[in-house]
């Protein structure tokens, strides 16, 4: 006889501020404080103390938004999602209108006229940074067309199922050049004067050139395609017979969850979901939320590290931070090192494995007449493929190099969207000797062009470049790292990265962050020392 | 290596537009439109249009706050309540802002001058009804006394658990002294020329006249005490012993989820969680959520009848209701009427056990063994208790006139606060001959008063009658009721509520909803009749 909320859920207003929660008989108060919303200087700043305050609102809408788009996966059922749609799209519009509203811009226009010197701290500026540009990014790009490139990805997402149903690229010619197009003129609305690739790129990774990511690119292929081939003999003949074995769903999750925990990861922080699929979400700034894609019985460990990583990146960031409104860490590369970094620097590595494997016997109790290093070496064979999702740690950085470099030339006017099937052919064939045998396996494979996220890509390789290169700049204070892994002991490792990376939140921009964490610029030696050591010596003496 | 919501979910606002989900390596799109407001009007009714357009927010602002609420169970962690404060105390400002706007009072006031019969229909009579009542709590109860409840039924729930803790009235009398002052003086802020009770009580159920609910209730009692001295010798030799097993939670829950489809609940409307507590939240017109009390191994089927009964209420509002700002159903008696008419008038019935006793026992398999009736007996024994939420069918109903008769007698000025520890006991006593051992055990059981949740109780009471009186007038159009329970022929029972109850949302008041459904105003004749066909003839005969 449980009672419910339903009822509490449709009392007036006046009396919501004290609503309840009932569950089942008991009625549990929330006590929720409503914070007031004071500023937070000492010196009389009114200006800034605005724009906090916009900046905090935003945030807000971020929040539900946030938590909205989670549901959409955890509890939203199937007729109600129109109606969401209507509810996300008021708030939607709500924020727009604060922010596109005369005080912000009298506020944006104020903060435009001050020097980086002017700020009390990084966190002052990076707010009054984030502030204009959200600000910028609203009016820049005018509602006619955000609403025509909402409408057009929509149809195109249609039409890519369609041709992937159809496995015909020539289905897909027409709309993934009216995307291309599209997205162009969106980049000339938000800024006319830089190539329109480099501005797309920024709006994942700000303040990227896309030449030197190119350079970058260059280099960390030749390197990768280097240590392929002296591996391969070795690779080829790893046996991943071991790895094959019946599971329960709850058998792979709890082993996944117990393994995240080994590595320090805070679940007071974050939910975890049992969906299936991986992705996180971060709803606010102590409150990230996971789901984990349960791909055969062992692919849930590494995306829980994976999505964990995500996850302490996002509720990490420090107090002054979250009420500068600068909660939950830089988008793109940033958020994809982090990630990255726990999933394979740190658990893709034999010290890990030493420490994790008693917690996969536990789970999976054949394991204990296997040898770890025989689990192990399974898990990291390294094989060429034609497959970007599936493909092992050394080779998948090439995979979204390849739709960068089309992306690229593309923007830059050498090639067109309409030669895309072939092209994607003939950079498999160089990269990796293989052949798509037909659309569905090469061009047509990802999503992201026909969703709109165009200028993306680089993001999944560029974490992985900044993950090297913290673990680069971390073994400088801390030379035993791979001692502390193996001893479970991750205290100092996972201060480090709230130390040089994690707090600041959004305050500073990611070359700001990866210079004060590293000293130096991004470069591709870091990562492609720690592949070489990894795969040309640690793992050909197991 | 799943790839992440996160580094979307920062992007700029002017690209949240279009915003896809990441899931995996995947990216859905979610489809949504912004729908545009207009106008669902033939006639040029200005101040109609404003009125929809301020409750659709309204109601929108009612989602947010629903899925928050409902996300504090599912998915919330710990460390991200505080700054879910922050978030849902502003949307609950923003929501008042433009409720108590001069505009919404323009719009309130040309509306007020109106009479019903200049109203195109009930939707538009209805909506006009509902944003007056908003605009009216909003503006009559001042936002310092509502910080005053708010605060205080915070403290006063952590002091109702300290006496549980102490098993002291003592210790909680001076609270709850207080608590009732304080909605006395929410009550006078309302209406200050109504008898403060019926305010608080008709906060919860629209309309009500607690003295003739209190003749109701008087005449309910009495049948019900009749009916339980004539059974007693029966119920007293029933062994209950055969509903003891062993049970796996996935078994139960299984179980539960598969005998409420029997009943034609539609689970694309909601979605069923499996939290430990039994509640059910409206968060959109087709979008209700159900979580399911587990208590002992059978209690869950009854929770998922009793929470489907509020989800379908909940999610059937017809197209206009939905259009006009009133989906999810009257709060107080009329939801909790919808909720135990499934759960007790059909889902306690011999007739549906025999149609869902094959799937009991496919999920517990001793049950093959264990004849249908005597498992349904065991199910049924009456017998009086101390414990409300533990009652059976019958004596339910008396447990929440208890605390109804001590509410209004306190208000009438006829008793104090201060000796509600012994009119409990007393009254215990005069009605089920047991008196209970201390505080926890009596005075202290419900959280509710602590809560604030004064002049609530009669609500569960009163949907026992509701539910008697439709099932009465539904059973003149279907004299088979019994039989088409039994077959699992739900439709035409579930078009009957659709018809007269559900689809009006909150169109109508519960009065004008009892009025067209059954025909006649509310009395307890109809629930007595249904319970001695129940308990005198029925289950006699079995």
């Amino acid at each position: 006889m449980g009672r419910t909320l339903c009822k509490l859920a449709k009392n007036s207003l006046s009396e919501s501020l004290s609503l309840p929660l009932v569950a089942g008989e008991f009625v549990f108060y929330t006590e929720f404080t409503v914070k007031k919303e004071e500023g937070v200087f000492s010196m009389a700043d009114k200006i800034m103390e605005q724009a906090l305050e916009i900046l905090r609102h935003q945030r807000y809408y971020d929040s539900i938004q946030g938590l909205m788009g989670w549901d959409l996966w955890e509890g939203l059922s199937k007729k109600g999602q129109p109606y969401r749609g209507e509810v996300s799209g008021y708030f939607t519009r709500q924020a727009l209108a604060e922010l596109k509203s005369p005080e912000t811009r009298k506020v944006v226009d104020a903060l435009k006229e001050r020097k980086p010197e002017d700020f009390e701290d990084i966190y002052l500026k990076g707010a009054a940074h984030e502030l204009c540009q959200r600000y910028d990014r609203a009016v820049q790009v005018p509602e006619d067309l955000q609403v025509e490139v909402r409408n057009y990805t929509g149809q195109a997402q249609m039409v890519w199922r369609d041709a992937l149903d159809k496995n015909s690229f020539e289905f897909y010619k027409p709309t993934i050049k009216g995307l291309f197009e599209l997205k162009k003129r969106v980049a000339e609305a938000i800024d006319p004067n830089r190539p329109a690739f480099d501005v797309l790129c920024g709006t994942v990774d700000e303040g990227i050139d896309t030449q030197r990511v190119q350079q970058l690119f260059a280099g960390l292929k030749k390197g990768i395609v280097e240590i392929m081939e002296q591996i391969a003999p070795q690779h080829e003949k790893i046996d991943t017979g071991v790895l094959e074995t019946p599971y329960t769903h709850q058998q792979r999750r709890d082993a996944a969850f117990e393994i995240n925990l080994l590595t320090g990861f805070d679940p007071d922080c974050a939910h975890d979901s049992q969906v299936l699929h991986g992705m996180c979400t971060g709803v606010g700034p102590r409150d990230s939320r996971i789901a984990i894609s349960y791909k055969g019985v062992w692919g849930g460990i590494f995306t829980m590290l994976h999505e964990g990583g995500h996850a302490r990146y996002g509720y990490s960031s420090n107090d002054r931070a979250v009420e500068c409104g600068l909660w939950g860490g830089l988008s793109g590369a940033m958020h994809e090192g982090q990630a990255r970094f726990y999933e394979n620097i740190i658990g893709k590595s034999p010290e890990f494995w030493r420490l994790a494997y008693p917690v996969a016997v536990k789970h999976f109790p054949y394991l204990k007449d296997v040898p770890m290093e025989k689990f192990y070496m399974a898990q990291m064979k390294v094989q060429p493929s034609l497959h970007r999702i599936t493909a092992d740690e050394l080779t998948y950085s090439l995979h979204p190099i390849i739709r960068f470099e089309m992306e690229k030339d593309c923007f830059d006017g050498k090639t067109s969207t309409d030669d895309f099937e072939e092209i994607w052919r003939e950079k498999y064939k160089e990269t990796f000797g293989l052949v798509p045998k037909d659309a569905r396996e090469g061009v047509l494979q990802d999503i992201h062009w026909a969703s709109g996220h165009i200028g993306y890509f680089q993001s999944y390789t560029l974490g992985n470049l900044y993950g090297g290169q913290m673990l680069h700049a971390m073994k400088k204070v801390l030379p035993n790292f791979d001692e502390l892994v193996e001893k479970g002991e991750f205290a100092p490792i996972n201060q480090w990265l709230y130390d040089n990376v994690h707090q600041f939140g959004r305050a500073m921009t990611p070359t700001e962050v990866l210079l004060h964490a590293t000293g130096e610029e991004l470069t591709e030696t870091y990562f492609l020392d720690y592949l070489r050591d990894k795969y040309l010596n640690k793992l050909r003496n197991i």
